[in-house]
């Protein structure tokens, strides 16, 4: 068996010393003679799962005590609808950032529900390249709360700061950036993620929403769409999706053991640094992010000469380097770099671009 | 290792011989060097597990080519939500059979979205122990689609015919029995199952759906529940619940083996025939359910004795049977025999029932 570095955006790869304890444990966890996958979510083998993998994940990120979090399913795209479904109702208005691809989604969705102002814009030629500065937008005095992409996956672009808006609560999508490095909880009244980048694996939604957030539901929202329903039941209104669950949590103890979050903050940045520097000192490869607002995960790439493309990726992959086409949307290449990509990994990217660059460009 | 006999009713059993094979592909899939969870869902390894589990799914149900299936995420208890939201607005009306606990669920939800008439209730004393005669119900003019739970996996009674609604569409939820037996799928306009059941792990949900019912959704429906954004996306509008879908796939590929659809309705047929005459030849089990309706799947039984549930729950699960405590709602106990049950594990039961009534009773 070789495994290869895989620059997936999502789902992504998965630390290689989690996938060995889900494989040993598979049939038989702990003694129990079964899969978790077959255990009754109300059983307490089961139930003992959720629980520590809920306490790890409040003790990795500080959650405070008056915030629940939610296990759901639906993918962010869900959230693109609960979020106003459960937020709104209080003025029936929100302000959104538009900084990228999927806060566009989000906004799109958002209008579908409440009126929906769009505060920041930083589309310029169609390009999503930067972000306002901290003081560099305004709040709604009439917004139920303030939505924006902490970490845009697609364009590559990431927040340097988390926006202060005052007394709105502040709704972050962070589904490519969640346990990348230490967060104020507290600054945001609900964050959400889907799994599939810096979690587990796909099919698994984390939700960290304030308590008194929960609970208004406009009209014609959904049951499963109450973020009520599932606080009141522990995320077991109906059947959660168990294996993510699990695997959410051997995720964490992973975490735990790479230092936390300010380990994995170290080391991301290391990632980072290597591979931007890797970009910015050829004369072959090119980032078009403002430096101060580069991904920490996410990093897009083009070569000079785009009809190399198609060589560059099959080298790559014949290399072990995998999943580095970027975005159909955005074109050139993409390495996203998540928690479970090993330093080595981005070690051995770096050195097949300058190698590649030496022998083509 | 010693693998348990799981009466789970869900998240329930699964094939040994498929959570073998996840085991073993768990760190690289057929030489790709990743996990199946590690892929991005719009490569061609995925795209080619989705492609051939849809297939043979397809080919196991004999599913018309008018019908889409689509693999999503939420659970039963969102189609609650979806069914009405999708379907109820060309008369705004439904019709509902109340035949247990699941069936209820569904109307409490249906109401929220449509004028829901329930046109059956089996409940007597407060109990549902039977169903309707194939001609003991009527559909109503006016009815955009008739609503069934052809089991009811709490009190585990099982339609022995399908209904005949005429040209009103027949919606069902099979999540406790989809895969049991053959059935015509043309006589349904919309079927959908939870996968923890009869299919895969807990995350997935399965909907088998005729093309002319997708796309007229009532106002106020998020994207995320609409069908026609899956079904225009084959289920990809967004990230889906990869693995489940993956899992769902070896399934699949075990029921062929089994010899499809027929072959595992023979062996049902024979478990519970074992399981039923256990219980009817002694003096201390019991089964409520009137004989001609008593499902295949879920065998609830009672003890003469309650006193003795405790130590009956004991003695089994140190004889390797396990989570054969009844629902809280019913009390008791009950044996889920799906497809992943082997008959084996039915043999240990019973016999371990006659020996139980043989020193206790």
């Amino acid at each position: 068996m070789t495994r290869v570095y895989n620059f997936s955006a999502g789902p992504a790869a998965l630390p290689e010393a989690v996938l060995e304890q889900a494989q040993q444990e598979m049939l038989d966890w702990h003694g129990s003679g079964m899969s978790v996958m077959e255990m009754s979510h109300r059983g307490k083998e089961f139930m003992s799962i959720a629980e520590q993998a809920e306490a790890d994940l409040r003790s990795l990120m500080v959650i405070p005590d008056n915030y629940k979090v939610l296990f759901l399913q639906g993918g962010a795209s869900s959230q693109f609808a609960m979020i106003p479904m459960n937020l709104v109702g209080r003025t029936g208005r929100a302000d959104y950032f538009r900084t990228g691809s999927w806060s566009k989604k989000a906004i799109t969705e958002g209008k579908r529900f409440g009126d929906v102002k769009v505060t920041v814009d930083s589309e310029v030629d169609g390009k999503f390249t930067s972000v306002p500065a901290a003081d560099g937008f305004t709040v709604s005095d009439d917004a139920a709360y303030v939505h924006y992409t902490p970490n845009e996956t697609i364009e590559g672009v990431e927040f340097p700061y988390v926006p202060d808006t005052g007394s709105v609560p502040l709704v972050a999508d962070m589904s490519s950036t969640i346990l990348s490095r230490p967060i104020d909880v507290a600054k945001f009244g609900l964050i959400y993620a889907g799994a599939q980048k810096n979690i587990g694996p796909a099919g698994l939604t984390i939700v960290i929403v304030r308590d008194d957030l929960v609970g208004k539901p406009i009209g014609g929202t959904p049951t499963m769409f109450n973020y009520a329903t599932m606080a009141d039941a522990g995320s077991m209104y109906n059947t959660p999706p168990t294996y993510g669950w699990y695997l959410a949590g051997l995720v964490f103890k992973w975490l735990q053991d790479k230092g936390g979050l300010s380990g994995m903050a170290e080391i991301n940045e290391r990632k980072a640094t290597t591979l931007y520097a890797a970009i910015d000192n050829s004369g072959f490869y090119q980032n078009p992010v403002d430096p101060v607002c580069r991904s920490w995960m996410n990093v897009p790439f083009t070569l000079a000469n785009p009809d190399l493309d198609g060589e560059f990726l099959r080298q790559a992959g014949e290399a072990g380097l995998k999943t580095l086409k970027g975005h159909r949307s955005v074109g050139g290449m993409r390495a996203s770099i998540y928690n479970a990509m090993p330093e080595a990994g981005v070690q051995t990217l770096v050195d097949f671009m300058a190698e590649f660059e030496r022998t083509r460009a």
